[in-house]
């Protein structure tokens, strides 16, 4: 499934990174946890504060909570996914009365191409 | 913070992980995660089918959703978290509808000895 992911500070990119959990035998390469850990890694800090974070499509709980975990400060995403998504749909993690860090949230950057990316890719393999 | 996971399939220790994001520089380096990735690449396999998971905290939301993604058949753990838990406290993902894998869930084994390890450590820290 093509989704991609940008760490970026101070208009930096710091790391990106793509979703490969079924070539990387991971079932948590998600493109957002891919990036987050080479950010973290490059910084030598577990938490990314001030940093934003891009991605092509709205993060699931396993990503949101990492990104939580990261201290991101702004979450950029494109398409929604009412499936799998947890920040807008299903838990809205970053509403819950705990949350432990709640980035500012931007949806639907580049939401039309994004989509039309994962709709190329699921119209390929039927 | 002291938290540890095991993976066991059949009886057999998969893989084990422990606590290591400030270490590792490594936001995503909790216990659970840690085990899941290595369990993974054990097994070659994204999806750990069949397998437990034992861990000494209930996980967080990165991790249940970690948990999720891997289809981790029974998940055991010990101390309950009711400030970042995110199976019987706050967003409970496994309980939300649109969960995309649910597996069994046995909360509280070995409870008063994951508990104390986590006040002994927080006691020596203060």
């Amino acid at each position: 499934m093509p989704v991609g992911a940008v760490v970026v500070k101070g208009g930096q990119v710091i790391a990106t990174g793509h979703n490969l959990p079924r070539e990387d035998h991971d079932p948590t390469a998600h493109a957002e946890i891919v990036a987050i850990r080479a950010a973290a890694r490059a910084l030598g800090d577990e938490r990314l504060t001030g940093c934003e974070l891009w991605v092509t499509l709205e993060p699931c709980a396993m990503c949101a909570g990492a990104i939580g975990h990261a201290r991101i400060a702004r979450l950029y995403y494109g398409a929604a996914d009412p499936k799998g998504g947890a920040v807008e749909h299903g838990p809205r993690l970053f509403d819950q009365p705990g949350a432990l860090h709640r980035p500012e949230v931007y949806p639907g950057i580049g939401a039309e191409e994004a989509a039309d990316l994962l709709r190329d890719f699921f119209r390929e393999r039927r």
